[in-house]
């Protein structure tokens, strides 16, 4: 199976977004990977991203739930497939929902672990469930509905 | 009824938050005020937060959902208890759970509308809902289920 993050090979035009586009260089940048059967994605906050001292801001936990949502549902549109990232047509997802359950403060200083699992994939819609560890503790959960991006978006940027 | 913005009357040492902390010179520093039933909060999103080129990353609208979700909370504490926020003690609010649905693609460029309405308030909890707008109309919504942060986090940053 092939390991390499996915965002290495969305097309330049959509690697922008500001969580997990390569060419955006105020992103965070993250990169989802397989791991067995679940999606991996790891990211140390910035000392600036605090809710309140000493823990990181929910919304930063938000959008990395979010992006490697759309990063997994990539992963398993090309696996369902039994394609590599690298072939066309690429699969790039948008998010439609997203809900995040913040179940323990997640500590600052330490790298986040992300870890998806497929809920469903049917026609153009995944659903993942995700979770982010610090110190291999669970502290939130979430559930990501993305869709696959509508062709005349992909058309459009090309 | 006072129409300044919560997070000028949060206490000094929980005013780091990323989203709207007015300490925190990295982050968004978003302020949510009444505007007559509703709260309101606007952000311009930086031309780096994007997701697919010419719209708005999706994990931006989904923390400031976040943050002016748990500032609508603390503004109908306050209005609750006929206390003007500048008494004691302070409602500081966190995020229990968050849930965004992305409705359309939200442009960037323009000035983001948040719009607030309280759902429920109950005991230290707080439920709202949360439109985003672009250009008058509604990008994305959400539902915040906010409560009021524990005592000893108060405490220990005293």
């Amino acid at each position: 199976m092939n390991t390499q993050p996915i965002q290495n090979y969305y097309p330049d035009e959509l690697s922008y977004c500001y969580g997990c586009g390569r060419l955006n260089e105020h992103g965070h940048q993250i990169k989802s990977y397989w791991q067995g059967e679940e999606t991996v994605a790891r990211y140390m906050p910035k000392d600036y991203h605090i809710a309140i001292p000493g823990y990181v801001y929910g919304g930063l936990i938000a959008s990395l739930i979010d992006c490697h949502g759309t990063g997994t549902a990539a992963l398993a549109s090309y696996k369902a497939e039994e394609r590599e990232p690298d072939t066309l047509p690429a699969f790039r997802f948008v998010t439609a929902s997203l809900q995040v359950d913040f179940l323990k403060p997640t500590p600052l200083g330490v790298e986040l672990e992300l870890r998806g699992k497929i809920v469903e994939l049917k026609g153009r819609k995944v659903i993942s469930e995700i979770t982010v560890s610090a110190n291999n503790e669970i502290c939130a959960r979430g559930k990501v509905v993305a869709v696959q991006m509508p062709e005349n978006f992909m058309n459009q940027d090309k």
